[in-house]
C-alpha cells in the first residue's frame, strides 16, 4: 500500500534569530543539522524505507532531506525539488524581525499574519534584498505565478497540483513517497489528506524533524490517523511549535 | 557555451582502511566531508554555478555533491543518479584488503587489475556480502547488464551511453554541468574528452575534492585544456594519488 512520510526541516539559522524567513534561503543551524540526522535515524531503526524524495526548492528542506537520507543508507535514492513545496511566502515580512513587526503593527495584524486561514501579509516589494524576483532557481516558473505574498490557503492552492500530478502518480505506483518541506506546506497537505476545516488548521503544530507516516489505500485516503516514528518527541515538539507561536 | 565540471569524491571509509571498495557503498569520511566543503568554496570562489547535477548511485559520491553544492548555495539545483557513473567494479576484490590481496596473488596479478586498461580482476561471487546482487538501488537495471567485475575499458563502455544520450543533451542545451562520481569513471570521461590513448590513460591521476572544469565547443569538444580550479592543489593531489597506486 502506498505511504507517505513527511519530515519538517529542523532549526535554521533565522529561527535562531527571530526573523521571518518564508522563501529567503537559510541554511540549517548545526541544531537543525542534528535534528535533521535524528530523522534519518528514525527512519532506519523503525524500517521505513523511502523510494522517492520530493524536496522544495529551499535549501534547508533540502540539507535535512540530504543529512537524513545519508543516515538512513538511501542516499541514492532519485530525488525531484519543487517551488510548489516551498514554504510560505511571508510577503513584506521577510527579513524582519518578529519583535519589531509586532510592535510596529500592533498585536491584531500580527496574529491575523500568523494565524489566519486567508489573510496574506502585504506583498514584497521587488527592490527588497529580501524578496525572490530574480532568483535564479525559479528562472523557470512563469512570473505570474510566483506569490509575492501568501496566506495558507494561497500555500494549499499552489501546492495541490504537485501533489495531485506528480506525487500522486508514485504513490499510486506502490512507492514509500518522502516529502521533506516546511511548517506552512506540510500542514497544507495534512490539511488536505485529513479533510481539516480552515478554522481547525490553525491548531495544527507539525514538530520539526520527526517524521509524520500517512498510510494510504488505492484512492490515496488515510487508512487510520497518521502517526509519528516518535510519539512522545513528537508530542513535546508539538507544544513547543504552539507555545513559540503563543510567546511575544 | 557548455561547460562540464567534474569532482572526484575523496577520502571514504574505507580508503582509511586500504580495502578495494569499487561497488561496495561506503560512507565520506571526515576528511571526504571536509574535501567536499572545499569543492563547493571553490565553485562559489571562482563563481562557477552549476545548473545540473549527475552522481553516481554511491554514497560517498552523492554526499561529496550534497556537501559541495550546499556550501556553492546551489542545493537546490536539479539531480539525476545512474549506476552508469558508479566506480568500477572490483569483482571478487571488494572487500579485500590490499596488502593481503598483494600478498595472496602477487605483484604481477596485482598491478595488472589496478592499472591494466582491459583485464579485469575475477568476478564477485553472488554469495559474497560484498556483492551487489540484491541490492534495491539496482532493482530497476536489466541484471544482465550489471556488471560483476570491470576493467577501465569496461567502465567506458558502460559510462559512454549515459553520457551521449543523458549529460549531452544538457550541455547543448547550453548548461553548466556538474559531475560528481569516481576515479575510474572520470577518467573514463577524460579520456574520451581527450582523446587520450589505452596505453596513457594509466598515467592519469584525477585528485580528489578539486572541481576539473571542461569548456566545450558545440559538438562538445573542449575548446582548451580542461583545468582546476585550485591548481596548486590539484597538482600536489594528483602526485599523491599517483604515489598511492605505487606504494605497496
Amino acid at each position: 500500500m502506498p505511504k507517505l512520510v513527511l519530515i519538517r526541516h529542523g532549526q535554521s539559522e533565522w529561527n535562531e534569530k527571530n526573523l521571518f524567513t518564508g522563501w529567503v534561503d537559510v541554511k540549517l543551524s548545526a541544531v537543525g543539522e542534528k535534528e535533521a540526522a535524528r530523522a534519518g535515524e528514525l527512519l532506519k531503526e523503525k524500517n521505513v524505507k523511502p523510494d522517492v524524495l520530493y524536496t522544495s526548492k529551499l535549501t534547508r528542506a533540502i540539507q535535512t532531506a540530504n543529512i537524513a537520507l545519508a543516515n538512513a543508507d538511501r542516499a541514492w535514492i532519485p530525488v525531484h525539488r519543487s517551488w510548489r513545496l516551498n514554504e510560505r511566502h511571508y510577503g513584506a515580512l521577510q527579513g524582519k524581525d518578529k519583535a519589531e513587526t509586532l510592535e510596529k503593527y500592533g498585536e491584531e495584524k500580527f496574529t491575523t499574519w500568523r494565524r489566519s486561514f486567508d489573510i496574506p501579509p502585504p506583498e514584497i516589494e521587488a527592490s527588497s534584498p529580501y524578496s525572490q524576483k530574480n532568483d535564479e532557481r525559479y528562472k523557470d516558473v512563469d512570473p505570474n505565478v510566483l506569490p509575492q505574498t501568501e496566506s495558507l490557503k494561497l500555500v494549499i492552492d499552489r501546492m495541490l497540483p504537485f501533489w495531485e500530478d506528480v506525487i500522486a502518480k508514485d504513490l499510486l505506483a506502490g512507492k514509500v513517497v518522502l516529502v521533506t518541506a516546511h511548517g506552512n506546506s506540510l500542514r497544507g497537505l495534512v490539511k488536505h489528506l485529513e479533510n481539516i476545516s480552515d478554522a481547525d488548521i490553525a491548531k495544527l503544530n507539525i514538530p520539526t524533524g520527526i517524521p509524520l507516516v500517512f498510510e494510504l489505500d488505492e484512492n490515496l485516503k488515510p487508512t487510520k490517523p497518521f502517526y509519528y516514528l516518535d510519539p512522545e518527541a513528537a508530542a513535546a515538539g508539538a507544544a513547543a511549535v504552539a507555545a513559540q507561536g503563543k510567546k511575544k
